[in-house]
């Protein structure tokens, strides 16, 4: 197990969201959080039953064209800070300006909103850095209006490979969905990735309390602290999804076909059941810092006994000892012949008095 | 009472659910889990009113053949890890892709979920190694279409013998019913050994809470670290199932006979009389853990008042014994003639004025 | 305050419930509990507006026939362990098999089941040893159907004597009303006693404040925990029972009169009161432990400093006196005339010195 | 601040309800509870628009007559132990036998009940005394019928004094309201002495906060024990309120007017306040108990870092003053010309080591 | 990070709310709270899609006439001791006495009300010292009625600066909404607030974070005492205005257009952060004592061991130097050749085996 740096991060680092400028009109569009990278990337994806087109790197101009008729047409952002091109794509997807100044606004907390004609989708990426066990989240929304899909991301990755993947296989079976079930696979595909997050702290989890229970120490209490300082804020990240999938279940809004329903459903398992691992680890966690805690009160209760023990009984026969250390010239005791013993017969004496009274308090 | 193998298993081993890859298209079948078994075993049983034929060790084939007329059959699997087989036996059970991928993630909570022609109800079993207090959970899927249950399970196991044995009894009403029942009645023996469990956990417990009073140790502790644990992995696999039942009584299903469902509460009533019983264990298990070390707490103090009588008392006393040990060429009292008893008595002045000191704090 | 002998009996004991034989069929009659009492014991009460007859220790063939016109007959049944005599008036009552099941499993939770015919209630009677301060649970269940009502418990007792005695009275008013009447009757004496109960836990623990505020000891912090043990053991009791009450309320079947409604509302109120009241005491138990081990944390901290300063200053200061202890031929200060005021001198600036030091720490 | 008679008082009795006799009939009118005063008190007063009209000792009589037409027959007694008079004024409010038997039962928790003609709300008064912060509760009951109010309440007072100058007012618009106003004002009036209530504790909290932080003490923690207690008895108390008010507004009772409906909601806000404020309390208790304990923690290490550095660095060197104070006839240091600088040396060597290693450890 | 004046205002006083007079009429107008500037401020502000006229310090009689034709009129009040002045801009919003006495009690929790023709708004705005991190409340209500909007707070500011910009910039969208939505960018502004003060703690909260894991203090855990009752009461704060949005989007008033309810459910979205963040703080602020509180106990334990372990090792070294140190004529060892050597041969001796039993305990 590397050393866990727990002095570079603090766990309310993770929760601190700095503030926009008070009484901005509503809808302002600005970018809140920083900048992750150099230039804004579009990509635009098209396909439908028969056919499948990617355009990497593409410009605005390129993502304007409607879609192919009986095809979707997909297009993806990483980059937020670019507030002239997320109002663009904004319009695109038909969104108001409330829901443009949500996706700039990268503290968003998840959330579903429909409009009229389109719908908001705000996610959240989680990363786990797995030796120094520092978590990120990152912004990633996901706008439905008819046919198309517009998505925004703060960063550029790989997350998304095996979608494009399934797209462009032969006769895919997926390109006879709609811009739907595209929103459906990206969104299960965020999720697949909170497993790994909660896998790489279960780990970490797993070495400390085996660690724990055979060498406790301060350092492995401070390594619990961060964990739950993580897993509160995984928690914090997820549990608005698990409402959001419900309520997605339930809408009745003509973007969503009947038939995605059913793998909706899925989406929301797999938000429960991340959700009951996270409150089993809660649980562990704070189990082991209990268990931690009251090993080491057992154990100093132990050491005291014991300083008791021994203290008590040589401090009297010290004592004893230090009497007959006086210089007094009129010492009776120091001139009988059997002083010495006498002497010594007192402290055994006095010793096992005071065992036998520790005996009976049960104390060794 | 055994020793408990602690160090065996950590808490947070049991909670642990490795990810499977991140992307895959949604229905993927792919076992996750561990491979509990040579070869998976298949059992197909048909039974109507008048009828009983149970055929162990069957091929796939010989489960395709439709249930007999007025009757219904029951194929059992047992072994997950052969994909095309369970995808055989979900096709037969007219089960969606989705939810054959679920029985193959041997990890996935329970659950239950209505199809169009079919049920999916997602159990665990649960086992319990009496001495070194082990649990185990397995996954068991029950699928239910009209006139034909399909059951899976990871291992195999003599936990239905008593099912058929009814089912092959003479005269049998449980053949008059249909494959709703069965399943009912196969849930019905689940739930049973949840209180096995219950039961060998409650016993531990109270060995454990017997002893904690009149010898409290470290190890007892971590004894009762392991029973929070193993209380709690419980509950997040029963707690779900509270659910499932409630759903179940109140289901529309046409799958659902009407006089199954005073059946269906019963096991409703099983599952309520479950969770109290856990609850009540935990509350017990933490408040021994309170008890434990509020009486150490109490011990340590009793310890500390007596070391600090001792060495407050002896300390002085001490002190006294040195300075007259001391070989100053000029020290007047060491010549007086009742020098030495005036040492004496100064020292008992001394004692006796701290013994009274701490009596009024009522320190001992 | 007589001694609890606390070691009788354990809190998970109270909880413990051994499980039944695994898979046995659904209405399997088996008596699970301890048998209470040698033979099982009859009484048949058959009222009237005009007339009261009872036939203690009647035979099964005394309680079969209907009860009388326009009047009601209730079967009572002490003693749980003859499955075939709890069977034949289980049919009498028209209780399904599973309800008779659940009539014989004395470890029922409290429970309310409407079927066709007829009505179940489970109770628990709750008595208590006042001097031991042992608690235990009695099964009592009320199979209410037209004109008739059987009532079950394991143990013999008075309970009911008031209930007869109102019935016995001339014009009783009593005799007036049904069976649902009655069965609130039976429902209102057996709340009553969770009172007593209540109130016997409730003076023992006042008891133990005032102690514990004077006196704490590790024999209290004992007693607490066996008491909020037996609270929680009331609480898991009772509180189904507040469910019960209020389904009971609302309940559609024509075998509760409407005039009888007002009645149960006051049933609810008892239970309310009675969970509103083992709240408190759980809160109040809770608060002692706490403060008792807040308190003992200062006094071992007072403790603690008296021993510093004790020490701190006499360690040094022995220090000295075993420096001019020693027995080395070339030692310039045993010489000099002053030496011994000089060493005393040396070892009161010594204490000064530190007597100032702890004060301006505000160690005393 | 004057010092809290803590001892006075345990908080278990501020919950203990005795109970009544088991098995009584219901509607069985006893008193329960402490009589409170010599002789019950009626006043009977009458208004309408235009008159106003108090007769204070009223007879039972006196108070039969029935409202003046197009006004109110406000009743209020007084002392609750002369059962008789209750059951009579009972009937005049035209309350169910059950009723009557709630409002002499003065431990009986908040309730609202609707019976056909009437409407029964039970409240509490409380009242504090500052000095010794004893709480006291006091039942008191508004029965409302048409054109009628009778109240029932435990004890004599003031409280009402208000309610009684507005009524005689010269054109009082009070007096065109209906009887349903007049149990609105008088709820008014109960509440607002919870604020007092509230307050008493609030100012007793913030002496002890102030306190504590600067001179922790076992006594502070006793007084805040108390205080934990009383809020939690004032919890007990209003909270049911909460309910009753939120049923209030909702009533569709031809009693209650629709105009009064905007003055229930301006009760009901008057009590989310209430139980906000006893909500921050308690939170605030809990958090100075906490606070108190972590100093207390962190003062103790300090103390023992201390003791220990002292010791540990003394204890080497009185023993080896010690062995050069052994009295053996060959021990050829102690005739070493520079034996005595040579032992002070080793004490200086010895306790430098000592205080490089603490020091390194960082514990001073 | 300035040191925290953690003494002058406790917890406690935070939540502290004086009450009112007993017994009061309902709607009694009495201006509750510290009166917080000399004169009162009335500002009017008319708008029109083509037109902008405000008025700073109007007269009553200003602010009287109606509001432009398809226009709003804005009346706002600062401070709120003038109780004749608040009643007349209370009759002019069209609020009943009830609602005007609610905003004079500047202790009101937040709440939404509605009346016939008028909507009461009651909010808090939260100001926070940085330095001393004192933290101030401050009640703001906002009347809203046809075509006119009424609010009042406690004190005067440069908060709505930016709405007025807003209001008055050439052809400002602004201008064409009505009254409710200058409401809605009121209250955004107002819960933009919150996040500076979310902001202003969590930045303390990380400084005390770091110092904490380094340097734990009794100080810092007074600070963490601090903002655990700043976050309890901003909470206590805030809670309340989460129903007040939810209420306010699904209102059926006519006075909330249909097109501003998209801007209700974005300040929804705001106090949900708000509400996710605090209780993040709080979680965190608690697990931060745990974590020093643990530490602390660690570290008293690592040091406790080490007393123990040279107190023990050298206490009976010291003994039998005592013991030698003794006067006794006759002390046969003295005299011997090699009784140095024995004696010191016997002391390290018995160090070795008190060293070995240590070890053996992993002591240290
Ligand atoms: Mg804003
Ligand atoms: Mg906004
Ligand atoms: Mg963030
Ligand atoms: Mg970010
Ligand atoms: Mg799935
Ligand atoms: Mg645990
Ligand atoms: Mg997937
Ligand atoms: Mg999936
Ligand atoms: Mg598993
Ligand atoms: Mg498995
Ligand atoms: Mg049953
Ligand atoms: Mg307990
Ligand atoms: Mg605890
Ligand atoms: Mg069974
Ligand atoms: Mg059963
Ligand atoms: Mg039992
Ligand atoms: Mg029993
Ligand atoms: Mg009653
Ligand atoms: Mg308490
Ligand atoms: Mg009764
Ligand atoms: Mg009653
Ligand atoms: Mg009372
Ligand atoms: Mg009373
Ligand atoms: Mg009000
Ligand atoms: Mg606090
Ligand atoms: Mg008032
Ligand atoms: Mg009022
Ligand atoms: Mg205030
Ligand atoms: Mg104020
Ligand atoms: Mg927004
Ligand atoms: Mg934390």
């Amino acid at each position: 197990m590397k050393p866990l740096s727990a002095r570079l991060e603090t766990v309310t680092s993770l929760f601190r969201t700095p503030p926009k400028q008070i009484g901005l009109p509503p809808g302002t569009l600005i970018h809140v959080g920083t900048r992750e990278m150099e230039h804004p990337l579009l990509t635009r994806t098209d396909f439908s039953p028969s056919d499948y087109q990617q355009r990497s790197a593409a410009s605005l101009a390129d993502c304007l064209p409607p879609a192919p008729t009986d095809g979707v047409s997909w297009v993806h952002l990483e980059g937020l800070h670019d507030v002239t091109l997320v109002n663009e794509l904004g319009n695109l997807a038909q969104l108001h300006a409330l829901a443009q100044e949500d996706i700039l606004n990268t503290h968003h907390q998840p959330k579903y909103e429909e409009y009229d004609d389109a719908i908001l989708i705000i996610l959240k990426l989680l990363t786990i850095d797995g030796d120094h066990l520092q978590i990120r989240d990152e912004q990633f929304c996901l706008a439905l209006s008819s046919g198309r899909l517009v998505t925004f991301r703060e960063q550029t990755g790989e997350l998304f490979t095996m979608v494009h993947q399934r797209l462009a296989a032969k006769n895919a079976k997926f390109r006879e969905r709609g811009a739907d079930y595209l929103a459906y696979a990206l969104m299960d595909t965020v999720f697949d990735s909170y497993y790994h997050v909660l896998e790489t702290i279960g780990e970490r989890l797993d070495l400390i309390e085996a660690e724990l229970i055979d060498h406790p120490s301060r350092d492995l209490l401070q390594q619990i602290h961060q964990i739950r300082g993580q897993l509160s804020f995984v928690r914090k990240t997820v549990s608005p999804i698990h409402d959001l999938t419900r309520v997605l279940i339930h809408s009745e809004s003509p973007l969503i076909e009947e038939r995605t329903r059913l793998y909706l459903r899925d989406l929301h398992d797999h938000i429960l059941h991340v959700l009951a691992n996270l409150d089993s680890y809660r649980d562990t966690a704070k189990g082991l810092i209990e268990l931690s805690l009251s090993s080491m009160s057992y154990r100093t209760n132990e050491v005291m006994q014991v300083l008791t023990v021994i203290a008590a009984i040589f401090i009297p026969l010290t004592f004893i000892a230090g009497v007959y250390g006086m210089n007094f010239a009129v010492m009776p005791e120091l001139a009988w012949r059997f002083g010495y013993p006498f002497a010594l017969l007192l402290m055994v004496a006095c010793a096992t008095g005071m065992l036998w009274y520790f005996k009976r308090k049960k104390w060794f």
